[in-house]
């Protein structure tokens, strides 16, 4: 058991913040997972004090999970990957985080992701969960695609699979296409009745309400439901495009990653199926990875 | 000159309050139109504190325009067209708003505008500015379409082309699309150079932002650009639609308005293009033609 007097060893946090939820780990210097914890959205482009609060909620779940409860949060060297901070303003708000860790190491959501998905290798990941996008990692080299934010970007999100579904009941509703299997289901689903409902339920809400609805869009699509089968084409068509402008640029393994694959990955051309690799670790403990990589620039790891 | 002594004539204010801007007419018992005043947003969806001020702000305007400001608001039968008051708890927040006038008399910016279009009689008008939708007033019966709000609805509205603009300049960015005209264009526009730039700029921005890109997408397409043609394309035929469900239901007139009317006219079917009438007057006429109306029925015009 770790103690505060084991001056020698050194603990990792890794931080997964999404839009949605912010996930963190706890691992000892052989990356042995020692505990998890979950809080609240960890996105600061929906606020930064929500950010922060999330940050040190799951780390001290963690820690507890961990039964590291009597850790203080300043022993950890953190790895903190964050959607969002792939925006300057807002990498620039976070790095100048007074924050309580030994230390403090920023990435991009997607950055973790990649160095999870690839155990700190080379290697690209295309992501669909709330949001969408595609990031390589070669030789020290970043590239990124998409991951621009709803409404106006992450196609094949979690978030635009919802949004499409609300549009074509709503245009349902009114006449202007035919129902379908989803009509019915997506109002049941969010207690409405009809379009006025509809409206006054959704009026306003962010990407992570609508990502809740992209399930009932690929369960339509599996009964063959005509228009849930176009919306999904179209989600599909956009990641394959991802995944091909990812290979040009030839990484070493490329994966599929975030809470849509399971759903979306059958839909992906057959071809992009068959080059995709199994993710290795998560996000989170590529934040460990990462914290590990950067903290040994400043001092080398004896 | 009216005096507040002249107890026996009747002035009446007519509000337009729409998403980007609140319009305000004062009329006579005559329907003569003695001033006009414009003030800021009058959707009271996007705050009741604003909307209520905004109203107010154009009363005033108009009152001081038409060489009234001696005139108190309290003197005033109002007639108050508001967007957003089709949802059931924005009419009931707005009707128990403590107002300033004689007598308040709240509708639909839709019906507001029909009656203006129509000099108080039946008919129809499809609507795109900020928003979209269609609406019919025929034997006291209404019909709506539409008029769902952003981004979830509101398809070939001014916000709905500005933000198919954005996707696609963001797309072609990316080099998942071929940039055309309107890449440039917009981002020139928006004084961004590239996408981490384009994205700060419009994240989380409302209807009225995108909307002030539809006109760029329509000079696009004036100058055939295949995106822009495709982008007016979609919109066009989805104003069709809403044309062709309103003349199922034979209105005796239909008219077009709204901001993009001008734009996109051109764009529809040249069928549904011969059956549209020139709006007869603006809807600011249309909420005074409502509430004398409205008055009447309480209390019968001598």
């Amino acid at each position: 058991m770790f103690t505060s007097s084991d001056n020698n060893k050194k603990l990792f946090l890794g931080i997964d913040g999404g839009g949605s939820k912010c996930k963190a780990i706890v691992m000892n210097e052989n990356n042995e997972i020692l505990g998890t914890g979950v809080s609240g959205p960890g996105n600061p482009l929906h606020g930064f004090e929500q950010a922060t609060n999330s940050i040190t909620e799951s780390a001290l779940l963690a820690l507890k999970d961990a039964g590291l409860a009597h850790i203080e949060l300043s022993e950890l060297i953190a790895g903190v990957g964050l959607a969002g901070v792939n925006l300057p303003v807002l990498f620039e708000q976070m790095q100048a985080w007074q924050h309580p860790f030994k230390q403090m190491f920023l990435a991009t959501d997607l950055l973790i992701a990649c160095l999870g998905a690839h155990q700190g290798s080379d290697g690209a990941v295309m992501i669909s969960g709330t949001g969408s996008c595609g990031f390589a990692s070669i030789d020290e080299q970043y590239y990124m695609l998409g991951a621009h934010g709803f409404p106006h970007g992450d196609k094949g999100s979690g978030a635009w699979f919802g949004l499409q579904a609300a549009k074509q009941v709503l245009l349902a509703i009114d006449g202007i296409v035919a129902p379908t299997i989803m009509t019915e289901v997506l109002l049941k689903k969010l207690g409405c009745h009809n379009d006025t409902e509809l409206v006054e339920t959704i009026a306003g809400k962010a990407a992570t309400y609508y990502a809740q609805l992209a399930n009932l869009v690929f369960d339509a699509a599996e009964q063959g439901d005509k228009v849930a089968l176009e919306i999904v084409a179209e989600g599909a068509e956009y990641i394959n495009s991802i995944a091909l402008a990812l290979i040009a640029k030839k990484p070493p393994r490329i994966s599929m990653i975030g809470g849509l694959t399971i759903r979306l990955k059958p839909w992906l051309s057959k071809d992009i199926q068959q080059q995709l690799s199994e993710p290795l670790s998560p996000p989170e403990v590529g934040s460990v990875l990462f914290a590990r990589k950067e903290a040994a620039k400043i001092q080398p790891v004896s």
